[in-house]
């Protein structure tokens, strides 16, 4: 029964390790999650290329772990290039260089940026040598990586407020352990109110197109012991007619200043369901995915996805060549819809622009 | 230029042929659907299994094309047994078994039903032997699909009127040709607005979990020369937020008494977010998809199908075994959400429940 296992502080109950180093440091293994649920497997990253490619692809996804991603892949590459002599000149040459490339990877996400900006300031000052540089930012992206485990767990313990036992959650995509390097963000709250001892079941929209929902959601959550029950993106409406869920949990990419939220593509329409039938949408993320230099939704970029993984679900030909195809890979839901934004800080209510920059300015302050 | 090629009466533009007789009248030539858009396909069907399956497994699937698959094959069987020497009461045992059978073959679509009963009422009277009554079963079989033709014609003849030049219509799931006998329902006006000259773009959605929508609906309007986009089904609400349709048009598996809308899941959504945006939905269909013994969508039975179609999305795994599925096959639209139905008699408009009895009384009327 690992759902009553004793919790370990920050990553409990077990779940999948999703970004380690690799044993001298010089790369990463991380779990390919493009090979859930049919397998199970482990992906080292020695390069650039690597990380980009892994990050394009989805083999990491999941707005923090992308940041962590991107933070440790600068400072396992800094290591390996110090331990093959370059000078301090040519490594920060070398640093600046991944840093643009990786911060262009996935242009919605703004932990990405937000993560490789404050590897770069970390840097600023002097160091000793070139090895001490790399130890440096390696040091940074470890916290930065803890700290992401603290915020899902102060995120999973203030959302686990709204839960009772019993309660029946909606959610869409991934934003669970596979997401983040903790307990994730939306599905936090299931996992702290599972330890100490309600009792919480769960839907799954499975999200096209790539079925974060189905294969990693439905994959971690059932790992953990949870109960749960996978729909298509088309079959929230009729379980919200006849046996609507308690509350919807939701991630997010990117918060604008005023409260809009840029998701997963799917997650517009769970809204606008959910408020047409008045169950409460809720959105849960770190405050490092807040982003005040976007006043509104209609500021953040959105990526569109390659026509294929619409033309060819899966390998077969699920549409003619002939017909266009329309592929965004988010939307944005208006704050007016969201009920309320947990952060490490807590459940941030509308309207919402003071309340962000506040647990922005917070976030913001040197660490104790 | 297909688009522009003077029109058959009722077929037209050129379109494909879903179902024929086979040669000798023994048997059905489907276009099996299960196949589109990899690949065009005829398949034989001469048992009752065979018919069964066909209709289960969606080789043929629209509700009106069900129906005339479901006559057009009792007829057949009916005249291969005629042709084989059985007595008249062992024929017109054999035909009210398969009846029987085929009536089950899908819960929801009620034209099924209405097909097979009036196939049964219409050999009420005697006949001089066998071949005759087998005879008189097919040429009401003949009556059905050629009255489908006719009355897709008429529902887009009257719903083309709601189309101006530069429209841009949202559909799901297949109401077209391929769900018909004819020029399809919901899709009908698309075509009949080409043929006079009109440029209408169209948003197909693409239908999880069997993706009609994209394979299906995306093929035929394509074929046509009809510009058309896919997207998934959880696109739809960035698309009303960013670019919205002018008009929805769907088709339906079952109304009820009250204007209340069975359609394939997906539908309620795609319903709720027009609602929200204030855009127009309409439910284009024949009479006999109106249901009088249905008061409202609660009394509609609705189809669930095998978890394995999420569990199993195209022969990957696509969710794990350990998680449940929700699978209904089609969801409740109410009346409320519907800005009209239309019919081979016109666009009712709400409140329903008057205008489709006087519209199913009409139907029945005797044909002149």
């Amino acid at each position: 029964m690992s759902r009553r296992a004793a919790p370990s502080p920050e990553r409990s109950p077990p779940l999948p390790e999703t970004i380690r180093w690799s044993p001298d440091g010089t790369g990463l293994l991380i779990l390919d999650q493009t090979r859930l649920p049919e397998s199970n497997e482990e992906r080292l990253l020695t390069t650039v290329d690597d990380i980009e490619e892994a990050i394009r692809s989805l083999r990491v996804r999941g707005a923090p772990l992308i940041g962590i991603t991107a933070a440790m892949g600068v400072a396992a590459l800094a290591r390996r290039r110090a331990r093959e002599g370059a000078s301090e000149s040519e490594l920060r040459a070398s640093i600046a260089a991944w840093i643009e490339r990786l911060s262009e990877a996935r242009p919605t996400a703004v932990n990405l940026i937000w993560a490789l900006r404050r590897l770069s300031a970390s840097i600023e000052t002097t160091f000793p040598d070139p090895p001490a540089l790399a130890e440096h930012l390696a040091a940074e992206a470890d916290d930065i990586r803890d700290e992401d485990r603290r915020m899902c767990r102060a995120i999973g313990e203030h959302a686990a407020t709204l839960l009772a036992d019993g309660d029946v959650v909606i959610t869409h995509c991934n934003a669970g352990a596979l997401a983040t390097g903790g307990i994730g963000t939306a599905l936090a709250p299931i996992y702290v109110a599972t330890e100490t001892g309600k009792t919480v079941r769960v839907y799954a929209d499975e999200t096209r197109p790539l079925l974060q929902g189905s294969r990693l959601t439905a994959w971690e959550l059932s790992q953990a012991g949870i109960d749960v029950t996978v729909l298509a993106d088309s079959m929230a409406g009729s379980l919200f007619a006849s046996d609507p869920p308690d509350i919807v949990f939701v991630g997010s990419d990117r918060i604008a200043a005023n409260g809009d939220v840029a998701n997963k593509i799917g997650t517009y329409g769970l809204a606008v369901l959910a408020a047409h039938h008045e169950i409460p949408f809720y959105v849960l993320a770190p405050t490092s995915t807040i982003d005040l230099d976007s006043s509104t939704g209609s500021d953040i970029p959105i990526e569109h996805r390659s026509p294929e993984e619409i033309r060819r679900g899966f390998g077969s030909v699920t549409a003619p060549e002939a017909a266009g195809v329309y592929s965004p890979a988010f939307d944005i839901t208006p704050a007016a819809l969201v009920a309320g934004i947990v952060t490490e800080w807590g459940i941030h209510r509308p309207p919402y622009t003071e309340s962000l920059a506040t647990a922005v300015g917070r976030a913001r302050r040197p660490r104790a």
